[in-house]
């Protein structure tokens, strides 16, 4: 790091204790002395800020400039440029910064790269492009990329590096240190080596701390773990994350439909999915598809309008509910000001559920069991708040309107449709999941739109019914 | 793994395509096959199932059953209980297994695991508990636990483990190899030695791929990597995560106040973490603290109420607004109808704001210059839906009712709204997050009370302007 990243420099919270330091990280002044030498046109200057930064600080510094300062700093790197940065950088930064690059010397940089950070690049590239790259590379690496094509999006294939470390099964420890101290082309980091058989399918595996616990005449085959997590090319980033996490897995193998091992994933690349899956679901939830951060506000508004579409559809279904009601509210206005209670209470509460049943299906929490079990603890548990929070409303809208009956309605409306909540925040997602739709999309709208429905046919037809 | 673990068992999509393969984990067919055992009461074939599992699908199998059934799960086992599984427990379910354990045999077991999975099960006793823990553990162990309590929770202190490979500076990589041959107390699995220098301070590490490359006469020193990120024992592990996803990190030295190196953290605890963090902002915008899915219905009904309370406090001030204009909507109730369509429509768009600032929040992702062009952005993408979802509805409403002037207000309403679901979306967690609030946590509730009584207040105040 140069001296200009204040990365010691501790700071205070709001109420003057000291908060925890930042350790690391971009600065703002590095960002700002950076835009300011960038706009004085200081090229050495520039290029003295940012070589010692750590590539992913250099990606953050990269998107944290405006769009024109960004090519500017790309011009003036040059030939200097990080190709690592590329992996880190956000799509639509990373789209920019690729179009200014050009096809020639994105391929020297992509040649740089390990197999699966270029991959990465790689796959998000438009064809055109991507075929002026290929032409431009060395034709082994070529090979991998478009191979790397023909695996599935998302899959173990486009996530393993071929860089790997691979054993022969005959081998001792002795000739394997050997090998290692003198091969030119291992991968700058590893963390177990690969034992094979002759048909090239892995056998086992060994960790390097093991290996160095080893004296030099041991069998590889005597000290190696065979318990191996074998991971089929197509397998979804989501099942291998999840796989990762639950062993504490710092690599694993990946094999074709043959059994051959073709790569290994490492668990740096893992964070990132293990990262982005439980971030997804968040936006999921709120009907975004992605941290869109640095998009355009055009793309933005775009990408935003289909889940708002499909909410208007809700809220429009949910008015002519209440349009069914319209003479009961012209004759007690005091329902019109109730009502929306009732769908509020009945929508938090069955978000809270829908919440809890989305991350429990996705860290595969749910067995046949405990599905049962949760479905009748949820709805339980909105028996229990709609009671209580019935007795809460009731006795606020005697208060408000003085009609012990208009107070018993809504406390009536509010027990069932906060049982509904449980109920649906639950079979919800469930019955996504089973028919193949991701339940964090969808479960959401599906659920607001039963508590609204539930929430005002349920209070104004009581009311209709016993009121009028 | 038993044969009964169907690992390799291929599942079909509903549409009878093949889906990706479960290619590890816990089958319902196992748990079946543990239940029937437990319930016939055969010990032999309990322990037959479940000896070869990995400690976490040992975890999974605990929480999957029923209350009596893994009580008699852990009375079967007996001293061939797997410590490693208390880890990997629910809360809610650890609690349960260690009151069935007690302290004696749940002392024996905490000695056999690494200190930071010690740590991590230890913290959430209660005092009296500990306390009858730690006389009954050897010595040295209870002092690192006494001694792990004096660092905040959630910090590095919490989160390191004490068992590390430490190099005095003077040696060679042949004296390095040697010692590790010979000695006995090294870690199960690690990945990176560290350097000291007589003052026990970190200088310097090196991968163990590094390690191995290396010839023996070659001093430790000139291969080490000295851009070491230390991390201070009181930082947040939300910080810690950060750093190991930013630099890909596989470990990172711990060092206390006078620089001394303590411990390390290693990437399969940060992995929990970074799982937990993305997590929690999913939960929080929700109003849930955890995933409460063994909890006891009493317990999860008490966790959810604060939340519902503050909900019904915010729906409460959306009909006091809409009860200043009852005199108008008696005069026409097709604002009754309409009028929860406005509010729907900021608190939705507004929502997907608040997701995508609360995860840049979280990701570090806002610089003084990204804020700026952030908020102008999500203002941007709120005028521009805003105008197209006010002709929309404006649409449907003039159809529906046959009044443009219904119509007119109602599109007003609808932009005035969704600028302001844009604007707050993104000021809010802002201005959460510099007061010192956790912006997951609060924002939403903030924002949806903003977007209801704006809605409520502009719809039907230009329906009394203008109507009437």
């Amino acid at each position: 790091m140069s001296e200009q990243a204040p990365e010691n420099e501790a700071a205070a919270g709001p109420d003057g204790t000291p908060e925890t330091e930042e350790v690391f990280g971009l600065s703002d002044d590095l960002v700002g002395a950076v835009e300011e030498a960038l706009e004085a046109g200081w090229p050495a200057e520039v290029g003295k800020l940012v070589t010692d930064l750590h590539a992913a600080d250099k990606a953050d510094l990269v998107e944290s400039l405006g769009a024109d300062e960004r090519l500017r700093l790309i011009d003036i790197l040059g030939a200097g440029f990080d190709p690592e940065v590329l992996p880190h950088l956000d799509a639509a930064v990373r789209e920019e910064v690729i179009d200014r690059l050009g096809p020639e010397r994105l391929a020297r940089l992509l040649s740089k790269l390990e197999s699966d950070d270029a991959v990465d690049v790689f796959e998000d590239l438009d064809e055109a492009f991507q075929h002026r790259i290929l032409t431009a590379l060395p034709l082994a690496y070529r090979h991998v990329l478009q191979e790397s094509l023909t695996f599935p999006e998302d899959s173990a294939g486009r996530l393993m590096q071929r860089e790997m470390v691979v054993i022969p099964s005959a081998w001792t420890l002795g000739e394997t240190i050997d090998y290692m101290r003198a091969a030119e082309d291992l991968p700058d980091d590893f963390y177990d080596l690969y034992i094979v058989n002759p048909k090239h399918h892995p056998i086992g595996k060994i960790p390097l701390s093991r290996v160095l616990r080893t004296r030099r005449p041991v069998r590889l085959t005597e000290i190696m773990e065979t318990d191996l997590k074998k991971i089929p090319l197509a397998t979804d980033q989501e099942e291998v994350a999840h796989m990762f996490r639950q062993y504490g897995l710092v690599s694993a193998p990946v094999v074709d439909e043959g059994g051959r091992l073709l790569g290994v994933i490492t668990v740096d690349d893992v964070v990132h999915i293990i990262e982005e899956e439980a971030e997804e679901d968040a936006l999921k939830l709120a009907g975004i598809t992605e941290i869109d951060l640095y998009s355009a506000t055009l793309d933005t508004t775009r990408a935003r309008f289909p889940w708002l579409v499909v909410n208007l559809a809700t809220a429009i279904l949910a008015s002519a509910v209440i349009g069914l009601f319209e003479a009961t509210i012209e004759q007690i206005v005091a329902l019109a000001v109730l009502m929306p209670i009732v769908a509020s209470m009945g929508g938090n509460a069955g978000t809270q559920t829908v919440t809890v049943a989305v991350r429990a299906i996705a860290m595969k929490d749910l067995t046949d069991s405990t599905t049962r079990r949760f479905i009748g603890k949820e709805t339980l548990v909105g028996a229990a708040n709609g009671v209580l929070f019935a007795a809460l409303v009731a006795g606020v809208a005697w208060l408000w309107f003085g009609s012990p009956m208009i107070a018993l309605v809504l406390a009536a409306a509010m027990v069932v449709n906060m049982i509904v909540a449980g109920l649906c925040g639950t079979l919800i997602p469930l019955a996504l999941e089973r028919a193949g739709i991701d339940p964090a999309i969808a479960s959401s709208v599906f659920l607001t739109t039963i508590t609204d429905v539930v929430g005002f046919f349920a209070f104004l037809g009581l009311a209709a019914l016993f009121l009028i």
